[in-house]
C-alpha cells in the first residue's frame, strides 16, 4: 500500500489543533458537516485539554490557508486492542472542508495525511464510516468498503 | 428509544474484564472474531492497566458462564468530540461469544447492556461496525444501519 500524498496549494499547512483554533474557523468548519451548537472558550478549551493530555490517542489535525485561517479539520483516533497481538487501530473522524475551499483537494490532502499518521503510529489498518455519497471520495483516499455502519441514537 | 435487556442464563454474570481474566477464556473467546496471535501475560497486563487507567474511555466487558469462565467479549469506547455540543460518541468493538455459547441470546444481552452503557455516560448515539451477515442481529439489538464503514490495510 502506497501512501503517496498529493501537494497544498502554496502557503497552505498540514498541522496539529493549536487551542487558539477556536478563534480560528475551526468550529464553523466542522458547522460543514453537522450540527455543533455554541460551544464556549471554556469548553473548547477543557476539550483541547483533554485531548492534549491523551496525545496518543487523540490526534485533532487542521488544515490552514494562506492566512492562516482554519479550512479543513480531521482527527485521528487511536484505539489499543487485544485482537491482532495487542494492534492499534486508527479511526478517522470529523472531516470537513469549508464550503468555499471544497474541490482544491485539500480533503484528499488531510485523509491521506491521517491515514499515514495511523501507518507511522504502528497501526495495522486505519477505519472510518462515510455516507454512500462519499464512498467515491475516500476511494480516492485508497480506502475499500469493508462492512456497514450501524447506530442506536439516545434522546436523552 | 427503550433500552429493556433481556435476561441471561441463571449463574451468568455480565461485568468489567478483569485481570484475571487472561487465563480464563478471554483470548481464546475473541479468536471467534478474528486472529489474536500469541498475547503473553505480560502483554495483557500491559493492555489491561492501559484501559484501567482511562476508565471512562476503555470499558471492557464479559459474561462469565455458571462457572465463572468467559464467554463473550465487548469492548465500549467513548470517545469525546466537538460536534454536537462536545457530544461523546459510543464505540461498540470486538463483539464475540464463544462457539458453544452462541444462540443463547448471550449476544444481544452483551449488546444492548454496553448500549445502555453508553446511553448512561451520556452519549448522544452508539455506533458499531459489522458485517453484511451480522446485520440481522444487531437490528434484534435495536441498531439501524446507517452508513458504510470503509478500510485502509497497512503491511507494514
Ligand atoms: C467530502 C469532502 C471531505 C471532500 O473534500 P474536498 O477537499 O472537497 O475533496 P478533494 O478536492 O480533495 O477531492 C479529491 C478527489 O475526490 C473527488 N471527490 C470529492 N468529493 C467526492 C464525492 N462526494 N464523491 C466522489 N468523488 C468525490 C474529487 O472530485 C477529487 O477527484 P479527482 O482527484 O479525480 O479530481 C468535502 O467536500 C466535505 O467536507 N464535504 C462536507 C462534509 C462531509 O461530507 N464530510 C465527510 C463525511 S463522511
Ligand atoms: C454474532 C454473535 C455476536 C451473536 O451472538 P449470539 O449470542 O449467538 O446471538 P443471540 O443468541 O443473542 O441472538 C439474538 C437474536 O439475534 C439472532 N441472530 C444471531 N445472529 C444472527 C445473525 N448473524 N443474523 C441474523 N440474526 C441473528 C438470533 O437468532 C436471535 O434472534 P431471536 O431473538 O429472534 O431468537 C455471535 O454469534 C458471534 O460472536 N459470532 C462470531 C463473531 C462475530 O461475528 N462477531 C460480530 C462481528 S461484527
Amino acid at each position: 500500500m502506497t501512501n503517496e500524498i498529493n501537494t497544498l496549494p502554496q502557503g497552505y499547512t498540514f498541522r496539529r489543533l493549536k487551542v487558539t483554533d477556536y478563534s480560528n474557523n475551526y468550529c464553523e468548519t466542522l458547522r460543514g458537516l453537522t450540527t455543533v451548537g455554541n460551544i464556549s472558550s471554556e469548553q473548547f478549551e477543557d476539550l483541547f485539554n483533554h485531548w492534549t493530555s491523551l496525545p496518543e490517542i487523540y490526534r485533532p489535525h487542521v488544515i490552514t490557508d494562506t492566512n492562516g485561517k482554519v479550512v479543513a479539520t480531521g482527527m485521528l483516533l487511536v484505539e489499543r486492542k487485544l485482537i491482532h497481538e495487542c494492534g492499534l487501530v486508527g479511526h478517522i473522524e470529523d472531516i470537513s472542508v469549508y464550503e468555499t475551499e471544497q474541490g482544491k483537494k485539500l480533503g484528499i490532502y488531510l485523509v491521506t495525511s491521517l491515514a499515514k499518521l495511523a501507518k507511522e503510529a504502528g497501526c495495522y489498518k486505519v477505519i472510518l464510516d462515510c455516507s454512500e455519497e462519499n464512498i467515491g471520495f475516500y476511494t480516492k483516499c485508497q480506502f475499500k468498503v469493508c462492512g456497514v455502519e450501524m447506530t442506536q441514537r439516545f434522546s436523552n
